[in-house]
């Protein structure tokens, strides 16, 4: 950490700053510039966590020089998490594809769903039971009941599946019946929920948040780390920008950023990052030549019906072209589907 | 709502969505342009809410022409709310001071805030004991304990308080000991909360989301009333822009804005909205000047050695001349302190 | 064009809002519904273009409905542009890659970058001469002279050239030396230097504004489509957001999306699109796959020497590797170098 | 500055970023860490702009400690400038109101609307004659012939005038005109047009870009002030994010921050930093309080048939209405109209 004093401190003001830091054990180094006197901070940076340097007097700001994250650093571990889950594996060689309808709507059609992904080749079933919905009169999903018709269906047909978790005492229905447990953008920083999943024996899709820094969502998966389930897959699902064309902004740059800066599986969500069903294949390209590991796509088998994200749901026929596209491309960088 | 169709929609496209609008017991208008044929929806728009006609053959898209809130809008309920709390009025000819520590941390430390924010001219005392923080490794508050001590100090010195709940499990514990309940920005789309302290005999106050529009935001406040609670306060602090100097972009046109679309009163938090100490006394007093019914600040005796936020937080005499600038506006603005 | 009159208008203020639509020859289509009048214009939406419908007392809110470019747009030009300049094609089959340093510094190093770039498969030698600098202590580029030095290389080596133009007044200059006139991103809404480049003879490269949407992207091609240049080629370069792990955005979903909405080829620039290098080639890849026309990236033989951009400049090795593992995307999405 | 090193960044990397940084004359200190080796840099930070020491090998990141900005700032003049044209102060105890028409129409309209604003307080007349507008087939302004208009409707009231100038080629017809060069939000990064105002001997308002950080705002500043005219004065006219209710959002902290950080004068432009009528006295209440030196207006005799902006066009009446408010918060805070 480096701390910046402002340009009129006073000697004592330096001397208190250093006392503090010392005081935490650190060692610090004084360099008396012609302008600015700056204080280097020796030490292990995290014993500074929280102590409000920035307030004491004559600071002018406070620059951390490390990383706030461990267990989620490939600094911690150099070497790729890989994820397994019945015979699927999260962030090995091959390109995992997940789909299904957004919402589960009844037992037929979402066996009829699933059959069409699974044809074309996705080996993890989506959907989701607890819906977390802009608007109180929208459709606030099936519960229970969906994930019975969810697990019953992947039974039949050896899918793993993939549900959301919305708030704590959830935990522990939803992961009696599903195999990974997904943490939806609006909760990425539900800081109770990711200690309550954190606890949990199954593997965690941490989606990334609306307007969250790259920083900002590997800090919440720390906090699932830090519980002690290492299970944890990474969604970039799209940021929020000013751009109005498209629902959100894929950030196709924090898919190579964080496979350098962190050792977990990232998949990406062109369904919902893009929102237009016109672009999603497009942008499953993009997403695998970029490194992701997987892809999540909405798939409904007959979108204008759909309970929740109609227009950005693929039909089974586009999610098949989808795949023989997305496969040539996954050839193309070494890997498979 | 107004559905535009594409420029090569057939007729079987448009008679299709004019079927299903009409199946759901809506009129249509069809207008055919020279360049594209729009089919007008007449009759109760929210009849149409999550229904993907987006997803229909040959539509372009769908433009809604109402907001999609109904309980927290002026059309419902044209004159302004006023809440009571004790004897404090939150929307009334009064502008309503919330003052205290980021953090519980101690119950001295408590008392001595209280004291000083109160005799400043604060009516509610602020502080929290379960504290979101972006890192698993900061200080999360003192739980329950803090809540005490809360209870405590309040009591000795007649102040109304208000704390955060993180979770629905807690909402029935901190309902025991606060008289105002908070939802943090990070929490505002945290749906299944809502509805908690949407049936609960307490006001809440809102806080917008980090990257949350004004339309999600009133939609967020609307969760809770439809479940019962017409007790809603909607606090701005601050949205996330490119801008790095402060810490957040306090939104000060959403002050005049929210009041005009809705009956609910709207606090204004500098404190998070500016990040920056020496910024706070300035922002407040342009919140007061454009409409809002009043500020929630951070204050701590020794800001240096603050638990959290002690780079935001206010001496007691920088929080003594922001209540002199700020009450000078207030009369400008025809209210009072 | 939809104009949604306000909940309490009367019928004086729709029969004047009709009265001023119809008196610019369209016609109108009123339909009066139970919470709105909504009022349909028919006909051609641009003679509305500048016309403050919104300003009409008793009018909520105006929707367009047509987009508000034209000859841009597939609609008025649905085949795809394919843009010759000498041997290359921009925008066919092939992708084009343009690369070479920052700024030209000197014609020594121009010529061996050049050199480099060549030999790894670019056809088209990029090089500012006119640099727009944040900074007005930074280097500000060597002007005519590097522009000199460009021509020399390009004609030695046999490449196309492409290099910024900052103003009107150098439009004729710059396009005495170079091949394609660049439109920079901070000059994207210089509509007086729009107009200029729309009457030159030239390819013109736009890139997109930091936080242009893709509508005010469009009509700034539109600008110099007016004037009678119908060869623009697209440059996505990343917009600004709240991420600050890398210098922009690069916004992929932008890419299908405007190749959807225009028929005008697109490249990107992963260099200025994520500012970090060890990113680049991931991003170019995923340019390809997306359905970029082509990459236009910052290579330096000596990148911490370069007087530019170093820290986001690849060396020649590093972009040979790009070369190689672009080119298996760019085959595996039906295309070549 | 700061130069933090790799984690496995080997001596002969550190010691030639030291040697590389000492032969420009400047001193390092060394600081090696546990987890890194920090770098200390000595001396004028300003002869490393334009070195790209983030391209040495090795090289994690490079923290600069010093603002970019020098001539603009208050460490280089504490007093805060006062800006006289003819009679009037800008920066001084008065708050400046600038009003007029968003274009130059016509002698009579702009005659009127000059009388009405004058009546109600303002003292300096805006009104473009150059309008850079976001579409090619939007009016774009009448050009010299408005320039005359305005100038003799000045003269004939008495009043101070401020335009906008586009490109360097029109600062000398503008410039014979006008009293006061506006330079415009999208224009804020139109380096050429910045270094030929600062030849000028005018008095500059320099409008902050949409996407422009604070930072990039008075670096922008900078250029012209480096070229001899320290006339500047800055104007907040809000920015771009993902809030769509609003045009824009106006920056509000931005106002004291810059005044914090420069003793530029500031001025607030509600109308595009709002975008609606129905906001802009409540923000121009915030932006006196704020601490602005003055406000910016549009103001038009009939918004529904102003050929540009009409929808955030203030009537006389409102307008008057908004002086006599604004007037009040300006006296509240020790300032005056």
């Amino acid at each position: 950490m480096i701390i910046v004093m402002k340009a009129n401190a006073t000697q004592d003001q330096v001397d208190h700053v250093v006392q503090r830091v010392e005081s935490l054990g650190l060692k610090t180094m004084v360099s008396r510039g012609v302008e600015r006197t700056i204080i280097g901070v020796i030490g292990d940076e995290s014993l500074l966590l929280g102590q409000p340097i920035e307030a004491c007097p004559g600071v002018e700001k406070v620059m951390p020089v490390m990383a706030p994250y461990k267990l989620v650093s490939r600094e911690f571990k150099p070497e790729s998490t890989v994820i397994r889950v019945k015979d699927v594996e999260i962030g090995g060689d091959k390109i995992v594809l997940m789909a299904g309808p957004c919402s589960i709507e009844g037992l037929d059609r979402l066996r009829d769903i699933a059959r069409a992904v699974k044809s074309a080749g996705a080996v993890i079933l989506r959907g989701g039971a607890f819906k977390p919905r802009t608007s109180p009169y929208s459709f606030q999903g099936l519960g229970e009941e969906g994930l019975k018709y969810m697990r019953q269906v992947a039974d039949e047909l050896g899918l793993v599946t993939i549900s959301e978790v919305m708030e704590p005492r959830q935990v522990e229905l939803v992961s009696r019946y599903v195999d990974i447990l997904q943490i939806g953008a609006r909760n990425m920083q539900n800081f109770n929920l990711l200690k309550e999943v954190g606890q949990v024996k199954k593997p965690v899709m941490l989606k990334r948040g609306l307007c969250a820094t790259i920083k900002e969502w590997l800090m919440s998966a720390e906090y699932i780390l830090k519980e002690g389930n290492f299970e944890v897959i990474l969604c970039e699902r799209g940021i929020r920008t000013f751009e109005q064309h498209t629902r959100n902004t894929l950030d196709i740059n924090a898919i190579p950023a964080v496979k350098l800066l962190s050792h977990l599986p990232v998949i990406v969500d062109p369904s919902h990052g893009t929102g237009k069903r016109e672009l999603i294949k497009a942008v499953s390209m993009a997403g695998v030549a970029a490194g992701a590991d997987g892809l999540m796509i909405e798939v409904h088998t007959c979108p204008e019906e759909a309970l929740s994200d109609g227009a950005q749901s693929l039909t089974p026929e586009m999610f098949q072209e989808l795949v023989r596209d997305v496969r040539k491309v996954a050839q193309a960088v070494g890997r498979d589907l």
